[in-house]
């Protein structure tokens, strides 16, 4: 029996949209679910009680950067990343794949796993599924992410094959790595935008009995109508009594597309990002508060949401505070962004439960995505 | 019958120092206090909530920074300040006198009042007495300061006496503009390191019949034990049943001999400033927690503190957090240090009222001053 389970709630009909329920050594959250990103140990501004009053109920966190700095013996060291960082929620964590390999010439790989320079202070570095497993085995997390090449956009055949077989041989020895029985381990599908690739990977995965898949490498810079059309037949090759996470992609257009093709989890830092640079996301599209409309502007940011924010500011202080620097107003915006991703995703469950989830998404396209 | 009405409890009968309660239209709050600073209508980085769960029961807040951004008639237009920053307990505003002062070269003094420019856009600016009252009726603040010149350390007596005057003069035309019944003034005294002057300003202040009174023109440089004197006399000509707060105090070894003069209100920047610097204040003295030595220490930065920060949180946490520039760290420190400041405030009055403030002062004194 692996640490975490999920369960099926309810199908759409008509579309592949799905609701569930996971269940972890670290409390149970439904599913489709926006998580929010706390890179560092900290969702960056956030009070994890800030987290919770939002409705959080998993945040993700970053083997690269915990590997880096404290490092991972200091969080086992201090009890595991839920304890260091206040958080009693469930974790997970990347595998550093993706980090690493996004630093381009500073880095080099071997089946062995791959050298690296670190981006702060240039000393050598190595990850390897091993080593990548090891280190999520100090943080605690209830999920981590098998060690993975996440293959560039465009990539030839040739290369996303051997670097797909690299990933399955590496997600194999990940797999045998893991030994704590309170965390789970995620398989991750790669094989570029080729079907053949995709499909051959998710039966391999699949033969591996993870109890969870990502689908990883993609919102890489492809076309969204590229996205979803791999996320088609990715998705509706795996297996259904399995939570499908779709790394790095998170705002509302990408969102619904990816839920109506069958994805139930996902991560990303745009709602945090853009809130930090002073713009606020609704239900019909994003603004930016430092904007002169919004001087004498006594209204909250979106009258409808509940959140802190809304609950207690107008625009016009929040506009204040970004234009004089002040970090609250910063927060206020990254509290409203995250609330709002979080509501929408249960606004989207419930569409599914209700059975009405196409309705949810002929209303939300054509309002949101055309902005 | 003032808008803010002083309570005397009890007097130490060796010393100056007094316990009382000051009532405002915004609740009532004890003294001696700690009031934290919040320049430009936010307490930096923090919430409202974090202040009232530490006890702050006032807050200050800075005309001149409001009347620059966002301007008081947008404050008044929302409804005050109160509701602008949503914090309903009371707030005290200074009359931006010290800050256009310490403008140096850009202003220039006249009998109306001062011209200056923008510290931020360089733009041509004036604050009089007038001007300054209204700004703060404009903000609401429960208790606004006279519009006051802070002499400089060092200057002549000549200096000191027309300035003094002037500053008599202009206490008058702010009294006679202020005519919002919820809200009260404090006469400032001025009258630099000069007894005689320190005193025929408490005397013509006192026939002005102000509900308190600040002390102003100390800690702008003079040795400590200057200070000391100053209070000394200038406490001691004080109405006793009026509450007497000191301007930009705020250290420990600073507070705890001045509340033994007989003050009862204070202010400062620098329980905030450090904060946002990486050091915490505790009851033995301040340390850098970037240190080296914090590094694997697991304790919170003071076992025996009752804050967030204390309660949640390890010292090697928040020292990752400073390391890697994530401001939850700095608002860590900056809650723990706030709770340090109000909670050494409640426990000296606590003596107080306890008739133990000569073993307080003897027992804290020597621990904190010598660091
Ligand atoms: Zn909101
Ligand atoms: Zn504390």
């Amino acid at each position: 029996m692996s640490a975490i389970t999920y369960e099926l709630i309810k199908r759409c009909p008509e579309t592949g949209a799905r609701a569930g329920i996971i269940h972890t050594p670290h409390g149970s959250f439904e599913t489709p679910i926006f998580m929010p990103v706390g890179t560092q140990a900290t969702v960056k501004l956030l009070a994890p009680e800030e987290l919770k009053e939002m409705g959080a109920g998993i945040i993700l966190s970053n083997t690269y950067h915990l590997f880096l700095r404290p490092g991972s013996e200091l969080i086992r060291e201090a009890g595991g990343l839920h304890k260091f960082m206040n958080w009693d929620r469930a974790i997970l964590t990347d595998s550093g794949g993706f980090q690493v390999f996004s630093l381009g010439a500073l880095r080099k790989i071997t089946e062995e796993g791959v050298a690296f320079r670190s981006h702060i202070d240039g000393s050598k570095k190595f990850l390897s599924p091993e080593i990548a497993t090891k280190i999520q085995m100090n943080l605690g997390a209830d999920i981590i992410m098998a060690f993975d090449e996440c293959i560039p956009y465009p990539a030839d055949h040739d290369y996303a094959e051997k670097s797909t077989a690299r990933t399955l041989r590496w997600a194999k020895r990940c797999q045998e790595t893991l030994t704590a029985d309170n965390q789970s381990m995620f398989g991750i599908v790669q094989g570029g935008m080729y079907k053949d690739l995709r499909k051959s990977c998710v039966d391999e995965l699949v033969d591996m009995d993870f109890p969870g898949y990502a689908i990883g490498g993609l919102s890489v810079g492809e076309p969204h109508q590229l996205m979803y059309e791999v996320l088609d037949y990715t998705a509706a090759a795996l297996p259904a009594n399995k939570p499908r996470y779709l790394m790095g992609v998170g705002t509302p257009d990408c969102l619904v597309e990816s839920v109506k093709r069958g994805i139930d989890m996902f991560d990303c830092v745009f709602p945090t990002r853009v809130a930090r640079n002073g713009t606020a996301m609704t239900w019909n599209g994003r603004f930016i508060i430092k904007n002169a409309e919004f001087e004498h502007d006594f209204h909250p940011i979106d009258e409808n949401c509940g959140c802190y924010a809304c609950r207690n500011y107008s625009r016009a202080y929040i506009r204040h505070l970004v234009r004089v620097n002040e970090v609250f107003g910063l927060r206020l915006l990254t509290i409203h962004n995250l609330y709002f991703l979080i509501d929408f995703m249960r606004k989207m469950r419930q569409s599914i439960i209700d059975g009405k989830f196409v309705d949810f998404y002929n209303e939300f396209a054509p309002k949101y995505v055309l902005k």
